[in-house]
């Protein structure tokens, strides 16, 4: 035993002896955490998460919440003991650590092979484009003379996306000229530039893993972004033509193999006029599949849980014919149980989820989930008890209903 | 300040300072309050449970766990002292520890004045008769004389029922004879004696009521219990005559409001050929109802939830045509979670819950829901998974479905 070791073992203790069901451990206590702590319920196994504070999201709900830095490989180690399978709610924990984890003889899904394709979008670009995988044109951006040269190709607009951090939009920048290039280039961050594509609409597909090579693949859905933050989600996309549903769910199985992915996966795509363009990737529960709570006959959640403990993936499909998910922002008014209760009294037959975060303004705060037949009239009740949620002015207030 | 209530006060604390949303707490961590602290999740509130032990089914799961006694007024004043409301996974905390929480000025839902309807048979069955309300005949039963009386005039079989406790079919013994009715006597506890009353089949109705008594009330089920304990809840009950849907759910209603509940009232119900007779009560969610989960719009959880915190109701419809819950009973192996593996498996659309309970045989330790369209197939689907998770026979193995 080396000196390191042996430190290690006296810095977190020998792991108690488990027997029973298996325990799943999440990093990153946010609402994917949260929401993922209230589906293990459900499967009778144990679950417990590493939250930085007790009030995380997933802190105020989860019996087994262990305090700690996802930075930190003696806190995720500590962590790990107490698991048999490690997962995440978010893609920061750093790779060496990961590694770390696996060397010791951790059950970490995904692995670190597979992660950093969710952590560099560099090397997720490179991969997809040895698959055979259709991306926007992109090219390293280390100085404005990169920008140019490849804006001089493919014209301006650019993207400039942030290789590692970025989560949910953030570090995606828009530029309209070399100016505003520029202006992104001086924070001195590792960068891409992409072409800025002229797609129909965004389209989003999730694929369930099993370390034994299961895959399930959800319905294809429509993601609506605003301010570079998903705002609703249509599932399945409205409208969709069946060859391009399938040639979706086809792609979206392909790349969880081609990264090795375990757990959820989730594919943001552009629809363009002439097929499939791959955007995003991200490896755990995903915005674009909220509906699926309500909406699947097996929800985002359990699928994930079910995957990186190799159990058998559930059924993905439909439990209604359309579902409609809105997502709640933070407004200005931080007390959302008030305008919960005007909601509910408007229409009882939606599903509200709350994650019990501290309201600031464009965070998210919760979603709200429609049932049924037609899609605008789900847009419509979700969207407008969504609106109130965030904002409670009268405009937005929601209709009620005969 | 009494002596009393200071020591009160020095042995429980004061409670912290509350702000932001409402804390419900509930006494009793068994699987109702397990499936209520998931449901609590959705809804972005607090969530508490006074339990006897850790290793409690809620306690398992739940964040916000005190340990205490149920039984105990200082355990009682402690736990109400860091919620806004109680309510209840079970009928056993004393009636005079219920009237002291409400006079210290608690929110108790359902109150003391409704809950001994639950906690008193004898009671419940004479407020039923001043509603008007169809019972099967009773009489207390003191001795064996009065047994025989009753029974010269009913007939063989009666039914002897314990007047307190009694909870999922424990303390019903149905006698043939007066030797058996003599052996039930001799244990000395509080009785009545009911007719055997020759039913075509048990229904039940769930209701939720709120204090502002908004009433809602679900799709009537049909209920299939054996050696009385609940095995099978079909929903909504199959073939059932529109008008007599309609009246036990009027009934329900009627009832809910005649014995003043805050949260579920479950009514099990006997369908006579001449109509309906109510069976038994219970004020809390209910194992009739756990088909909500996935098959109505909202839970019954979410729902109890709703009525103890006078939010406005859900909407109580079916999420599919039929949904079959089955009930998993613990067998002689323990190791559930290896058998879990092979239902899933075998079929991959079940949605199944388990409870973290030790196993032992009899024990409901688990359910399983099927959803669709032919009752008849929900519960092969759902009876063989609930089976096989029990006992694991190779006769009860869960056919592959292709």
């Amino acid at each position: 035993m080396t000196h390191h070791e042996k430190a290690s073992e006296l810095m977190t203790g020998p792991a108690p002896p488990r027997s029973g069901p298996p325990v799943v451990g999440m990093v990153g206590a946010g609402q994917l955490a949260r929401m993922t702590c209230q589906a293990a319920v459900s499967l009778g196994i144990g679950f417990r998460v590493l939250a930085a504070a007790s009030d995380e999201s997933a802190a105020l709900v989860c019996a087994g919440t262990q305090i700690g830095d996802h930075r930190s490989l003696d806190d995720l180690t500590a962590f790990s003991g107490r698991c048999d399978v490690i997962t995440f709610d978010h893609e920061h924990v750093p790779g060496p650590h990961l590694r770390a984890l696996e060397r010791a003889g951790a059950a970490v899904r995904p692995g670190k092979d597979a992660l950093r394709y969710a952590q560099d979008k560099r090397v997720m670009r490179e991969r997809l484009a040895e698959l055979g995988v259709a991306c926007p044109r992109f090219a390293p951006a280390r100085s404005l003379d990169d920008v140019t040269a490849f804006a001089a190709d493919s014209g301006w607009p650019v993207v400039l996306k942030a290789v590692s951090g970025g989560y949910d939009g953030k570090g995606v920048w828009v530029c309209a000229t070399p100016a505003q290039a520029a202006e992104v280039l001086a924070h001195g961050i590792d960068l891409i530039v992409e072409e800025h594509v002229a797609f129909q609409r965004e389209l989003a597909v999730l694929v369930a893993r099993s370390p034994s090579a299961q895959g399930a693949v959800y319905p294809v859905v429509q993601t609506i972004q605003r301010d570079g933050i998903c705002r609703e989600v249509l599932a399945p996309a409205p409208g969709l033509a069946s060859a391009t549903a399938t040639a979706a769910q086809r792609l979206g199985l392909a790349i969880a193999a081609g990264v090795g992915v375990t757990g959820m996966l989730a594919v943001e795509l552009f629809e363009m006029p002439q097929g499939l363009l791959v955007n995003e990737l991200a490896m755990r529960p995903h915005n674009s599949g909220h509906w699926t709570i309500e909406g699947a006959r097996t929800s985002q959640f359990e699928q994930h849980l079910r995957a990186v403990l190799d159990l058998p993936l559930g059924a993905p499909g439909l439990a209604a014919p359309q579902a409609v998910t809105v997502n709640v922002l933070g407004g200005d008014n931080p007390d959302l149980h008030s305008r919960l209760v005007h909601v509910m009294a408007a229409d009882p037959g939606l599903r509200v989820h709350l994650y019990g975060k501290r309201v600031r303004p464009g965070r998210k705060v919760g979603h709200v989930t429609a049932l049924g037949d037609d899609v605008d009239v789900l847009r419509d009740r979700a969207g407008r008890a969504a609106s109130y949620l965030s904002r409670g002015t009268e405009r937005d207030q929601p209709r009620v209903r005969g």
